[in-house]
């Protein structure tokens, strides 16, 4: 597939509040937005450094699957995640499946920001969760 | 403190020989440099992605952190830290202890591709282990 940049990280936390002037006070980063993504069941906080997105995830009930990767890490919070950016993201996921990639996504859907995205399952991509993202304004 | 940019990810393996056709064959992905940090007792994989390298780390004894990571995690791998450039990495130690946070290093040592680094630790960045990076070359 081609991949032009890390769109944004997913960085799970228990509590928005704590983290965010982690972010902005030590970083020196930017909270930008906040927004509820109401099927993922989480709350988001979007800063940028340089090309990147950090994307910090607040579940907003104990089903979701960032409450329950809090659970399994002890508690805490972590990098949950990482997107990489593509133009084309079924072309993507045709191009991982037909390489014995297992998805989690079979076709791209609608996550944060109006991007379209997909996830691939981490037992395909060496434990290391991985989103595919395309933003549709810009194709 | 003043961060640029992401300089790079670390991501923990438990074999590059196994995680480095992934990255290629599937991400598209290039190596482009194989190097042992001997004092952190890792073998290194380099890719690029945009502005942001992409540094898979395979512990060469169990006595690594990397193997402690990865034993931890199940034996699988994962990512392990986000490193942020800045162009002074004393500065920014000295701004973080400033206030508040617990530092790894006290002072900025030599890490991988010639980078002066030093690690925050995770119980005051949102448990996200956090390095910070200054390329003494463009200094």
């Amino acid at each position: 597939m081609e991949l032009s940049q890390i769109e944004h990280l997913g960085i799970a936390t228990p509590s928005l509040e704590a983290a965010i002037p982690y972010y902005e006070n030590v970083l020196g980063l930017k909270c930008y937005a906040i927004e509820e993504v109401a099927d993922q069941k989480v709350k988001t906080a979007f800063f940028k450094i340089g090309e990147v997105k950090l994307e910090l995830l607040e579940p907003t009930c104990p089903e979701s699957t960032i409450a329950k990767f809090i659970e399994k890490n002890g508690g805490r919070g972590g990098i949950h995640h990482i997107a990489f950016k593509t133009k084309d993201v079924a072309a993507a996921l045709a191009d991982a499946e037909s390489k014995g990639v297992v998805l989690i996504d079979k076709a791209p859907r609608g996550g944060a920001e109006g991007l379209n995205i997909a996830f691939l399952h981490p037992k395909s991509t060496q434990s290391v969760l991985t989103e595919i993202c395309e933003n549709p304004n810009e194709k």
